[in-house]
């Protein structure tokens, strides 16, 4: 079966080799990575002799106590937080997955999603293999464990080699650290340092927050293996193929004080939203962006157009999973759940309303109601991406084909649908365009096959379901 | 003895009269209240027989479980959120205060600080009161107690009218809710509807947040009283005295989407950001804000001067009590705690850092260093109010004139103490003119004691304090 | 209002006096205490300078992490548990109950029930005094704020004399412990020393917990004065009145491994069932008891009359508030809450199952049932005490009048309503001799009253309730 | 490595088929259990279609809320409780465990220990498997997705026969429970009744909880498969062995109200304390036992000997992990951890106290100091089984040889050691007869093996330890 859930397992990952405070550098740093992943969280380090393990659901302040963090005591740690879905939201897939084969013990963080872990899984199974979890995490181990190679390293590279699909990987031992990008460079993973230690993580923020120093990406097929007293030997598993870094991370999910590929995040999306004014401007009185991940954009909608830059949508901030959820009755009498609209700022006001990107398009329709009810006269939405007509297959959680609604809609059906004024989207070359990536690879390194449906690799786990159903 | 703590105490009320969901309203009245007081909530019910009591230290989200919402039975509620303080965080404090006397039970919430509290305090102890909480609201419950008025309302009006400071005061009974300003009106109260539900805010922002319509501020002086059924008696203690609302609120305290007299408080900040671009500009490459209080008036700084507001420094949200603190080793090693510096946008830049206020200095130091440390050529600090020069005795946290910096130094020495290129503060005109409060009255009907020393009242605790030192 | 939840009240002091372990020793004193009250628990401890609090809802392991052990600073403490009833179970009532007054700081940890408790709140109340809680103890409090004695030793005489009823209290100030006994000594209350420690308990098993000495019991009436370097004023309020002690502590409520006068508690059971066995043989195949506070007296019964002691029945050991309730379905269905029997051991056997008292007569005829379900052939009741006919108003939870099965019935009605074979109850003359007291005072100093109706105190709330009802 | 942690490993399972209220009758069926393991605890349930799993460190009240117990759905339920050992308490070995294999999911409760764990371990990993637990358990799990028989039934029988040791096992699949007893019937699993519900458990105490009637225990070598709608194939993997049943679970480990081979365990008990009495009668005052497991032997030999039994040891009931431990230094000064002597019962006598067993000889050492120290004039110490020489290899928590003060002394210097006037131990033909099981096998059926050396099994690991040390 086509497990839906998988897709959308968006993580963030972070290790670090050799430093005496190793674990709580780990649990700043995946703080810094909460916006990856706020289902569970979970750390494991090494002493050299043996493992030490915590993890559970929930936040990284909520899974840590002080108390936790100092009994994982080793100078080497990675950790991982995961992204929260539905279906499979149980401890037992709680990353780093932490293993024992005959050669000792084996721990790994993963972000991205393997398009053929359905079928490593089937494979695995029909030779006897038992699993424990339902992540493609636990399928890369049984892989080593089963690979005939002489060395560790050998067998990394071995199951490695048996992936498709998007990995920023760390694997720990006892010994050493392993670190390996897919082939695509599908997800981010940095390179730091840290005094002598080294350091990696999903996002450059995390080095930011722990006084780490950045030193490069690790490139497309890349497998790097770090000792504990910190010497990395650089080697590679594959060559590298035609980079696809997700451009999804610059449009919506990264933080906007990360740089990928050298360029920041928040500067990124103010271009895009430069951009969007150019292509799609329109004549109204105030701009708006849909907090948080859209304000860049706004602002570098109205720096474009001299268009004052208001709150005209502001967000609750709640954390963790202990807010009580309003009911439906509440809802319709008018309780806000996330969004508010701010009357002062838009009643009387024609609006334009940026947003990063629209999915299955009923969020979109309650943000732009929510502002006609605070008394905006006219709501435009422009939109910093191009219209999302194709699934995710390598881990950002979009949705099944048949819930994109612009892979059923022309824009003018979805305006009408989200009840805007106007709609427009950034056209896919302005947006490779305003990212700025300085590369010559088509589409400038990108990943773009949400919005063109032109996939970086084969996608067998999504062809058999498609044979199947 | 002056008790300094007691000065911190910012909190937000929120209550709501027969409504079916009054607690679950109470609930999302607070949260949306909670930047007021993150240090404990609580929420009194009544069913018209018997109140319903849940208060303990921590968020909303912390205290309230959904089981516990549940169990607040009752038409009519009223909720508190109140600020961290280090002295006096101790359960027994938890508003709203519950007590017993002759004529049944009653509950107080309150925001502000009576600047007589410890002399209340002295002459009720004389007379024989014991207190169980160290917070000026049990004087009010023992006033009450003990006036020899005929009706409930008399005795409230006896009362309120020995308070002198700010108290933007619920109280209810099983059969009613009092809703009181004090005569200067220096802490906001709202009055809205919900249906046919009377409620009452600290902040507009909660009316937004549950779908109530706004009607009105409550007046300086006036005393609502609301029955179970609604009914609602508009009348007063005391003649309104000169209207003192705090400069504050606006400047740095409420939310950017609340409104005070009318005045959106993020297009306010936008404004005063405007008019330090206009007092005090500065030859630079980007503008940056110290998230989230300085954003908007950042953005109004960058808007005057067509200079790109840029992403500079951005806050990590770890939310709750349970975040482990880095410790001073690991502070020292580079591990930020609430800010970094994002190095891609402000490496090789002239910058503006725009905050809204200094206090002790020791945070815009810092921040100003964060800057530098991630390569910013210049740092020009820009605070968008005046030096702030004396205490505040009505409840929001500055602190003990001694350590205020602007007390015992010029604009030129707090530019070399906090190692900024240039400072400018906004002039007191400028900033009464920018947030624009539509009035004839004396600094436009605020209170702005802080940065001239003008108290709107009498002082009567600190007064003896330095009598006695 | 006659509130009858507040005659529940049975309840554990514990309080030491300058020792370095203050809080330490006093959790494992309360833990020895539990027994005696399961809903709350509470330490306030001084260093002579200001309280440290600690008191919520739970047991004493739920209640005190080791964290807040260590933050519970000072040499000297007193602790309390309270009984688990549902009218009153609030955060509010936790004792100690901690207040201010004109000359600093109090805290009160009391044992026992006021009969005109009520009288002095209405009149307190009348006077103008609020109250935070719905105990006896806060009046208490305000006696003593409100005493126009010049010394507090003078204040707490003055107050002592106004309280009638059951009452074995510790005051603690930054200055001094009193402890004091009731001209009754209704409830017990010994003294003990570890090191120059002076230690106070409700049970002698605290001491031996601790390792502290048995010293011997406060006297009815007396008034100690402790100092922080154990100087031990011994002074009396009140010329000690008839001795009443409590004769349920011998029979229920007290643990065995205590002393109270001398005589160990299990022993004294044993004695009873020796007696009982005496007073009323019955020809059976095997010997049971109620587990766990009849074990004693069965093995006396059995020791007396040669038939073999079995366990008939066992008690599930749930602790805390977290067990889960079996639905009233579950239980028609025969999931067993607290008791079962055991088959092997009953089954074909005629059986005397002792047990300590009958109040209601429910749980007695649900526990025949059991053993008959379980094939006891006959089943023969044994009460190692006499019928209770009258309601306890000095603090144990027996139940109203009309709810004491011996009230309105008949030993022989009795026995048919709970479907035994025979029923018999020692006789109050052989209770006496039984438990052994070496006293000539009426009833050897014991309170029978409610196998009587002889109360030693006139009944303020009582009678009035009685009055107006 | 030879792990002797594992050999700690004594635990309860409990099953329950085609019952609406499956998930809770395992709660309170796990509850009834929770004396045979207080580390862990975990239910897996069933609706034909799912598992639903909930595990967690801790007691069975503690890991389950109603809430958690709400969401195991389904008709078909197995639950574990697990022993607390130092070495191996880690989330990821609670059971039952749950994989995912070929055919589906399966999970495995079990009670007993393997004797050739670590080499069937060694195997699997020799070829590949990865393990994420440290139990025995996941072994089997392996074997059994690893086999090539055409049915899991055949899977099972063929895994089963591959384990040596003592194994009381659930099998759990979506299908079918399978329900296996160790060719020696080392350890005790039970077959019940609840209306038309399969019920099993390691206790029958289980069966009185919850109303189920107890039908007979499982045979050696017996596989039960049960469907869901309570359809039960009795088959067979192995023809039975001599019968060896644990006797330590009649001596120690059983709870008093359970049958073992029909015979009631207090009562056996009691006749250990009666044939101990006979064989090594003391002269003396009062009789004592160590509690709880020793009060019936306690009773046996006074009922025996005409002496009275007394309560001259007391145990502090202490459960969870939130206890508090008293320091080093507290304890020295006195603080008792669970037992404290009753002065009042033993001051001034000579003692007789029954204990189960000596172990390592530390725990008697304690008693008996405890019992001087509050004044007993002679302490006889009388054990109600065999001198423990030999460590147990089948899942009972002794020690390792070296450890058992047995094994290396003689009575007399164990009896120096312990401080004792005298000591004597049961006779192992003394226990056998006194247990009394109705059988002819050698030593009745039993395994004495910790008392004699006997060995039912070969002892792989065990053996390659010694090899290799």
């Amino acid at each position: 079966m086509f497990d839906f859930d998988e897709l959308n397992e968006e993580c963030g990952v972070f290790g670090i080799v050799g430093h005496s405070d190793a674990a709580r550098l780990t649990y700043y740093g995946l703080h810094a990575l909460q916006h990856r992943g706020q289902e569970s969280a979970g750390i494991v380090t090494t002493n050299g002799e043996k493992f030490h393990v915590h993890r559970d659901m929930g936040l990284v302040t909520e899974v840590f106590s002080s108390d936790e963090v100092s009994k994982l005591i080793g100078s080497t740690a990675i950790g991982h937080v995961r992204y929260s879905t539905t279906g499979s939201s149980v401890l037992a897939n709680v990353q780093p997955l932490v293993f024992n084969y005959a050669k000792g013990e084996i721990a790994i963080a993963t972000n991205g999603n393997l398009v053929n872990g359905d079928k490593l899984r089937k494979e695995l199974e029909a030779n006897g293999s038992i699993f424990q979890t339902t992540t493609d995490t636990e399928a890369i181990a049984h892989l080593i464990a089963r690979s005939n190679a002489d060395t560790l390293e050998g067998a990394v590279k071995e199951t490695l080699n048996q992936l498709v699909g998007a990995y920023a990987l760390l694997i720990l031992t006892n010994e050493q650290l392993f670190v390996a990008q897919d082939p695509h460079a599908l997800r981010p993973l940095a390179i730091g340092k840290l005094g002598d230690s080294y350091v990696f993580s999903s996002e450059t923020c995390a080095f930011d927050t722990i006084g780490a120093t950045f030193i490069r990406e690790i490139e497309p097929g890349e497998l790097l293996v770090v000792t504990q007293d910190n010497e990395m030997c650089v080697t590679r598993f594959s060559e590298p193929k035609e980079t696809s870094i997700c451009s999804f991370e610059y449009i919506y999910f990264a933080r906007p004080d990360s740089d990928i590929s050298g360029i920041n995040v928040h500067t990124a999306r103010k271009r895009l939203g430069r951009q969007l004014a150019k292509e799609a401007f329109a004549e109204v009185d105030v701009i708006t962006g849909v907090p948080d991940s859209s304000t860049s954009a706004a602002i570098g909608f109205a720096e474009a157009t001299g268009i004052p830059y208001e709150l005209g949508l502001i967000k609750n901030r709640y954390v963790g999973r202990t807010f009580i959820q309003p009911s439906q009755e509440l809802r319709e009498q008018g309780v806000k759940m996330k969004l508010s609209a701010v009357r002062k700022v838009v009643e009387g006001k024609r609006v334009v309303m940026v947003d990063d990107s629209i999915v299955r398009g009923t969020t979109s329709r309650r943000i732009v109601n929510l502002l006609r009810e605070a008394g905006a006269t006219e709501v435009h939405v422009r939109i910093s991406s191009p219209p999302v007509k194709n699934p995710c297959f390598y881990g950002i959680d979009t949705a099944n084909r048949d819930q994109l609604i612009a892979s059923n809609h022309s824009v003018d059906e979805i305006c009408k649908l989200i009840n805007a004024d106007s709609l427009a989207f950034l056209s896919a070359e302005g947006m490779i365009e305003a990212i700025g990536r300085p590369s010559n690879e088509k589409n400038r390194g990108h990943c773009v096959a949400c919005f063109t449906g032109d996939y970086p690799t084969k996608l067998y786990d999504a062809l058999e379901v498609e044979e199947t159903v």
